[in-house]
């Protein structure tokens, strides 16, 4: 069977079907950490990849061999494939699209035992640059709708390798909490005439009690319902509908606010697992005109969550959350101002 | 800080604070199972719980006291408080609820080594039939609006206690998924004149290839669009919005069902862990009459899903799901046509 996308009406959730990834059902049952002793990410293990799409590298390298310092592959074993032609239809009562996409792994550093946020201010704004060249690369493809570049760090987070990477999916669909955020948006900007974005910044900025730390072009600060204990959110401080829009100064002041987040996370919780995640504008479509007000209304941003517990039948049936910790208690230890 | 619902108009979700559970940070590192020796859901150790709402005890035994084959007590660390008023009202941009509600562990067995498909159809429909008295007695209250049952088993579904056990939610609130599950159903009604509960519970019984097994009350199917390996549905084969209105006859063909349900899961996974969520219409309430329409379009039902890896970046960001076994080949291993 080939991959595609589902969704039935009676949870209106995409979801997409990766036979590649599929196991015999024991399977399920071991740990899926990967067996083998050789790191795939680690330089000179370049052969154990697909070939790379892009690489920041030393002059003179060559792809797929050492020098590089970012390094963007195909994801090994993906959950979509670039092949093919978009096709959606009924099925039914149900609704099915071809499993067409991008799935790419950045890989953040050549070394296996540096994580992202022991890189250099410099080197964690060629990862986000990085994000920023994939993005645009796909953005040419006119079968996706909708990219979205997330990292899984740790086994609580879902990461099935140590090495530091991140993975970018290109979607044929638009997926539901992108859509539901973007229609928020809009409905705010037009009882308001003001950006959501823009009074959620207003509002913690004037508030103080949420906020971590800001610098030129961020804001970071815990949400007012976090949904994960000490959960971070990173606004830019110009409204910016795409991620891809950041100038070169925007990308290091944003490397600064991360990699300053990730090692006040570290310090209080004992380096955590965490998500990182990179919500922009879906790409302009013409199936996507229906979200044209995004560059108005809606604004690029990133969220962090420290993954501590599984979710529960609580969050996973009633998509509300238990969280045992206080957006402005967490603020209070990422600031420093609490003795752990 | 006493307990609050917050809802923030970006992820427009509600998040349960429950600062009783609130630990010091570095207490996210260290697993959260409880350290003690004694298990406090077995028949012996009742002092150990709080004194119960209700149990199922053989004649003559006290409350309290051993003798008894359903227990309910409240949870030793609710995240929501039984005591003090409704008070909903804006915070700035935000949304915040008081933290009251009801939160009861269900102990379906006295035995601590017993899973709940361990026990006979008869003493499994004697958990359904408590979970019945406790929504009918919580029903009293008009400050609930909604309640919810769901089981965690095993770490990789949130389960911090292994004895096996259920827990029930009375919300002041309806939460999103909920709304917006009846909304569809809602939708549906209008457009066909049919529910889409009926309509799911034709196509799959009419179809085949996704179906497991069913008795006279219910069908047991993997849905469609499946977000998780080898999930499961059960609908009632009579239309019903309300759990509570389900007959005894109905409740022991549901606890046939779903006890065959969790035996073909152990014997094709190996026993995963599992989250059980059981779907049924918010209370009749004033601030409810919205969802009215639920006696015509909702349908209550009860979902089973497999837990193997943790919810990853991918999953948290979209709202939309990997996965890796389509619901036609799970349901042919839970048939039993494919040796493994």
């Amino acid at each position: 069977m080939t991959p595609e996308f589902r969704r039935d009406p009676l949870h209106n959730t995409w979801v997409v079907f990766a036979p590649e990834r599929q196991r015999r059902p024991q399977d399920y049952t071991a740990a899926t950490l990967l067996p083998g002793a050789l790191d795939p990410f680690a330089e000179g293990n370049e052969r154990l990849t697909p070939p790379e799409v892009f690489a920041l590298r030393k002059e003179k390298t060559k792809p797929n061999e050492p020098g590089w310092r970012v390094r963007v592959v195909p994801n090994r074993y993906p959950a979509l494939r670039i092949e093919g032609q978009m096709d959606s239809r009924p099925e039914g009562l149900y609704d099915r699209v071809s499993g067409i996409g991008a799935h790419e792994v950045i890989i953040e550093t050549p070394d296996a035992k540096t994580a992202l946020e022991d890189l250099t201010i410099s080197g964690m704004a060629e990862v986000f640059a990085t994000y920023r060249e994939r993005i645009l690369d796909l953005d040419k493809d006119s079968r996706f709708q909708h990219i979205y570049i997330f990292k899984n760090f740790g086994p609580s987070a879902g990461a099935s390798l140590a090495h530091a990477h991140s993975q970018l999916v290109a979607l044929p669909v638009v997926p539901p909490l992108v859509e539901a955020k973007l229609l928020r948006a809009r409905e705010h900007f037009a009882a308001k005439q003001r950006s959501l974005f823009s009074d959620i910044l207003h509002t913690e900025r004037s508030g103080g009690t949420r906020m971590v730390a800001e610098n030129d072009g961020y804001a970071l600060f815990c949400p007012y319902a976090s949904r994960f204990p000490f959960e971070l959110a990173v606004f830019p401080r110009r409204h910016n509908p795409e991620f891809t829009a950041s100038s070169p100064t925007e990308l290091y002041d944003l490397a600064e606010i991360v990699r300053f987040a990730l090692q006040r996370l570290n310090a209080v919780l004992e380096k955590p697992g965490y998500n990182l995640l990179l919500h922009t504008a879906p790409l302009k479509r013409p199936l996507n005109d229906r979200f044209a007000s995004a560059k108005y209304d809606f604004c690029w941003h990133l969220e962090i969550v420290p993954r501590f517990q599984s979710l529960a039948g609580f969050e996973i049936g009633l998509g509300a959350y238990i969280n045992t910790v206080y957006p402005e208690e967490a603020a209070r230890f990422l600031r420093g101002e609490v003795r752990q």
